[in-house]
């Protein structure tokens, strides 16, 4: 058996653990041979293609980014791209793909199921907002890594006086600002589930600052204000056309000092979240997806995705898998509400 | 109400983040008070008894140990002990306990209730081997100093054509082992759970250093040699009267350079393990068992421990809960050994 | 003896364990008292003090920020500020200070000796820009977590095909930006001590795509263009009267982005750099500079200030030692630059 | 112009740091070609040569151990040794030599060139105890994973009323002992330089428990009791023929067991200590030394080694580098003992 292998859309710590899992279990295991797609789906329309050997993946555990490359392409918006990512499986006798990607990819690996192909899925967001797994790679890292900031960045909050704001990763879904927050000891968690009212948060400010303390406030960027106060988000171009690094969390650290009157700071983690060395927890999961969706591969059953319940590693359909948005449960979100203030 | 608090056992990261979430909700959301007795049972036999209040569990979040110090007190093995524990929550007016602790705190913790004692336990083993719970807090910090360990020696061991023995904690389970030397990409994983070849291990050590590569071999230090030669563990005494540092890594370190005539040396992390500040992960779920914990002290359901089961936090009956030692599983373990070699 | 000791300025890694040397030596070495005053020269004019006894330095050498909290109050600036401090001085009986500061805390440390005041300085500046020592804390620790930064960013920068610029501390001088550039493998570097050629960068950077590496840029936030192009700093307010975050920075990703036509990101780091717990490099030096400044306040060698130069501890006139800023040599610039491209 | 490089003795992190600055400004500023001996001395004797390409030094910045391996070999033990190396030189036409290594490598190096060989030395010694120079790569990585560690273990050795004895690295010189005990907050250090007094150390951690705080004690593994009571060290083999894994830590654990009846527990870091990936502080100084090294091979000034003096790297006869081991001063050790107790 021959296995393509392919990672798409946003970069994520893990990524690279899986593809040595799916090599060497698949060579070592199952004696099959294994080629490497770069650029994601954009590497199986343009035929970039590498075979993968066990020492082609020996150290790559440890590493951040994916050897493979990674792009956001969608074939089907490609002219011909479909006809052509057939054609490439073809001549290269390719009998099954490990898709390895978030929502976009890995809708593209059903519409291929579809048509014949046969895929399984590895599912990746860095944000944990794939109701079809517990836990995805790369979001223990994130928490980790926004967590080691906070913690830094306590202490200077305290010896200053300061309010401070951390813009956390979390378009849609606040996962990583509540576990971050909730790690860091926060007194302040917003998510873009539930609007926030400014009012309340300076309250809470000006509470903590009346305890002799500093606060911090963790804010996920897709978060927004109740009332519809417009804000730009990070990488949106503001109006002389330059790009803003930092949205919600610099338009807040700004109205906490106007309104409270005090020091207030803004901090953007931006794309360290998303890279370097994976976590052991996710470097655990990351290898444990590789090692069942070779396994799914081998068995034949395509039109799956691998994805962790509980503590065991199950096959959900595709199709199921990329059905919904996993949001942050306001039951969940108002236990982490005890500390605020 | 009045909620008393302690911690017994072995020390574990996460367990300042349980008193504090306990402290908080205790005091800010249900208005009750909190007592936090010293030194485990010991500390309610003894009536070594202190208030904590909101000031007091300010900035331990992030702090290994536990502020109510620890000890292995046993207080049916006191003569006397557990009338005088009625006495002093009676003299304390303490309306419950939440008792933090593995197996033998939560033992006691159950026959104190069944003397009709209100109690709440929450789960503590930083080997992960309760089968009540999916994790533990503390578990995920030892894994990931354990992996960090690994990571260091790794070129270390390339640069030397060494083989390296990495010993970990794990008497009865081999849950850190496990996780560590997948998160690691150790060569060699052993456990508790199934007895050693030491031949077949070292032939996996010849097989890697014939690939030019250093072979590491992480082992907890329960596991045993097949065929039962006697290999003293790490803390016991040797026939000098000598308390041994490294059992079983140390053993097989020498076994291997004696049978393979190659370099190697053992490295027992010991107690940084189980130190220093908990992981994000960690903080996160000992914070969520504290928050529940509260709860349902408030509720009245005593005779019940928190527990994780999937992403969420339940209770399951004392009784149950320290009824089972959760071993790694022989299915889960086989996933591991394509890494081996 | 009355020692008091206070820290002014920006706050900065290491500013605990100097007054924890301070407090240690002066009471157990030498018997003498030790005051603290808060919130730097504004608790002395404000008198705002506090006894520090061993109990309170107990546990702060690893915390970042400092316990006696810092402001920019220029005493010299308030009327009747000096003779207020002079005044609170004598009513404690005060025979000495310990001034922990930048260059403002220590100029007004040398006005005051020069009014008659004993005092003598310890040097606190996270930029390392101070000709009068071979380092200062903090410095270490921003080169750390700038390292760590550019460590994880290099996998995501190469997934993506991206050219990545990270802004790191440095208004007048470079030397955070180059350390941190030279440690984690920088292709370009650029410093305020030497306006930059936007063009030549993005050669730089066209050529390291070429060769299939992503390029990192690290820019010290005080590096400016050739010819003047005009850039906000960090902080400052942009046209709409809001504060920017990211200065140089994001303008040189958009200018990179513009001219290569290839996708390129900004990462400020910020406050991050100056936070949290300190490297042991800057915990062992500040823990020397506490000593060594309590001996000289010890023998009344006051109007002086503790520097290190090769691998001792010296005392310097605070006069000279505040005299001349240390910017970056172009000869040692120049032994980087090897590695640009 | 054609260089030679080879890294020589136990490993250390920043080695590859090195091989890379002279592989770059060799080839990019000098325009010179670069062949790597592997396995040290043992390389230039056996023929085992690669050529260096930009290429291959791309991304070992941060990795520890070396490319080149490593290895005891001293040619002048091997029959024909030192002639099958200037055979070896003379057939791949290599100019010049940078040999990285201790003592024992840059004994070699002085040797060769005293026969006329062109050989430039870089000093490596994790134990930082080489006279001609200020600082080695290396030992702020090893004084870091220490400090690490004696963090972790603190708030474990308070939980449970517990002396740590921690055993670190330095058989004749107490540097990483003195700094990892300054920057960790240790409560005794030992070190090879002055025989301890066990009795005074019994004292001092009775001193620590009376005030409710938990002992640390650092001790480098050549530090020995005052009276020469007989102890092993590690990697020794004891009365059995075992390989001892703990020397003087594990002795002096359970002399303060014994004599205090407190319980104690000791920690050996071993190999730890000298591997994985450098801090900031190593790679910038490893990187400047070969940056250096590459500028002495250039202008022909042989028999030199490169050394930092306060900020600056100058160079040294390699005569005279190795002549001197450098032990802690007393005078600075002094320093430390404020914090005894």
């Amino acid at each position: 058996m021959r296995i393509g292998v392919l990672t798409g859309g946003g970069d994520c710590p893990g990524l690279n653990a899986v593809i040595r899992a799916v090599v060497r279990k698949g060579i070592e295991v199952y004696g099959h041979e294994v080629l490497g797609f770069r650029n994601g789906w954009l590497g199986a329309v343009e035929d970039q293609v590498r075979p993968l050997g066990i020492n082609d993946v020996e150290d790559i555990l440890t590493r951040g980014g994916t050897i493979l490359r990674s792009s956001r392409t969608n074939p089907y918006k490609i002219e011909g791209g479909v006809p052509r990512i057939k054609e490439n499986l073809a001549r290269h006798r390719v009998d099954a793909l490990v898709a390895i990607g978030g929502e976009d990819t890995l809708g593209v690996a059903k519409r291929l199921t579809d048509e014949g192909l046969g895929v399984v899925g590895v599912p990746k967001t860095i944000d944990n907002d794939l109701a079809a797994t517990d836990y995805t790679f790369g979001f223990d890292t994130a928490v980790h890594i926004a967590t080691e900031a906070i913690d830094r960045l306590r202490t200077t909050a305290e010896s200053h006086h300061r309010a401070l704001v951390v813009e956390v990763m979390g378009r849609h879904a606040g996962w990583i600002a509540l576990h971050s927050g909730l790690a860091g000891g926060a007194n302040v968690i917003l998510v873009p589930e539930k609007p926030f009212s400014v009012e309340k948060v300076c309250e809470l400010v000006q509470r903590r600052f009346e305890r002799e303390y500093a606060p911090i406030i963790v804010v996920a960027e897709g978060a927004v204000p109740e009332g519809g106060a417009e804000v730009l988000q990070t990488g949106e171009r503001d109006a002389f056309g330059h790009v803003r690094l930092g949205g919600v969390g610099t338009w807040l650290a700004e109205e906490i000092a106007q309104r409270t009157g005090k020091e207030s700071r803004a901090v953007v983690l931006g794309h360290t979240q998303r890279g370097g060395t994976p976590t052991a927890y996710d470097r655990v999961l990351a290898t444990r997806f590789g090692l069942h969706a070779v396994d799914a591969v081998h068995e034949g059953d395509f039109g799956t995705m691998v994805a962790l319940r509980g503590t065991d590693i199950v096959r959900v359909k595709l199709a199921e898998a990329t059905a919904e948005l996993k949001t942050v449960p306001l039951k969940r979100y108002a236990e982490a509400e005890v500390f605020f203030g």
